[in-house]
């Protein structure tokens, strides 16, 4: 998980056993919640694997390929997407710390870019927040996500105030199989 | 490109320059083909990143994280998935040599899963087949391939004739532009 960081990949045998205690990340969070909609027979939507740039392998005898030197590459797109209901799903997660903000660094250039098009084809794209410090988890669609990111292009404020996420987000209910249970907005926004 | 195996990967720098003359992958032509619709606007279909266990990363001061040890994982999902006209698009792509049939060793089981589960939720699916011996391209959608891989399982043959993919599958026209030009077949299969 993270591993564009790279610092639980390197650390997970360490704090595999503390990681419990506090609590799981967004994206552990969605991965189960997709798992389980995926066995409920309700959508399949899976997590793009991190992209990474291959530069060296090794094959040793009798076992596998080991890679040996490699680099990770900015994702071109979103997070995760699939198909539910027969549409075409799209959506990227962000997680942070702020209390009162969500900072629009946390978003690349091409990201926007992806669900611009993603919009235009008719998919439905949107954004997962979680205000950790709130432990709060917002669905913000695509679409009132964009004027933020222009302003912002244009000089304008480089985060969202958390008071606008509520007032124009959606909160995603927790529940114990489906810890953000994003379906549940999703069906009564476009459907 | 092709990194499962690595090769081409471990030895990019040497192979480039010989690259053109030997004919490009169906891979590298269906990636190219994916940009040429992206860029006129037709379709938002993205090759999934080769999914990647990573087992130690060094963090060098003042450069890029390091992958030192990672390890090639089984894709759970196809190659290929998107958005066209609306609708969720989903397919795996396979190239052959053998010139009188396509063998279904080449696909794995959880892709035959996933591939039931595209389909009964309502998306397009299917598979981009290459016989490179002969230098043809076919597409065959989903529901046709699962009759021949459930009798494999059964005992049955253990890949599909080549002139039964001439029968039941549909060839992929070439243009410069547009390598694998499959959209033109989903138009006339699906809309
Ligand atoms: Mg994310
Ligand atoms: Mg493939």
């Amino acid at each position: 998980m993270n591993y564009p960081n790279g610092k639980k990949a390197a650390h997970s045998q360490i704090s595999q056993s503390s990681y419990s205690n506090r609590g799981m990340s967004l994206e552990e969070d969605i991965n189960l919640t997709n798992q389980y909609y995926l066995d409920a027979g309700r959508a399949v939507i899976h997590k793009k694997p991190t992209p990474v740039q291959i530069v060296k392998v090794d094959y040793p005898k009798r076992s596998a390929a080991v890679i040996k030197e490699a680099y990770f590459k900015q994702a071109s797109t979103t997070d995760y997407n699939g198909l539910y209901r027969g549409k075409y799903i799209d959506f990227e997660a962000k997680e942070t710390k702020n209390k009162t903000s969500f900072p629009l660094i946390n978003i690349h250039d091409h990201q926007i870019t992806h669900m611009e098009q993603v919009v235009k084809h008719g998919g439905i794209c949107f954004l997962i927040m979680r205000f950790s410090s709130h432990n709060e988890t917002y669905l913000l669609e695509a679409e009132k996500l964009f004027p933020y990111w222009y302003d912002k292009l244009k000089g304008g404020k480089q985060s969202i105030p958390y008071e606008t996420i509520k007032e124009e987000g959606y909160i995603v209910p927790f529940q114990f199989h489906k810890r953000v249970d994003y379906l549940a907005i999703i069906d009564s926004l476009y459907f």
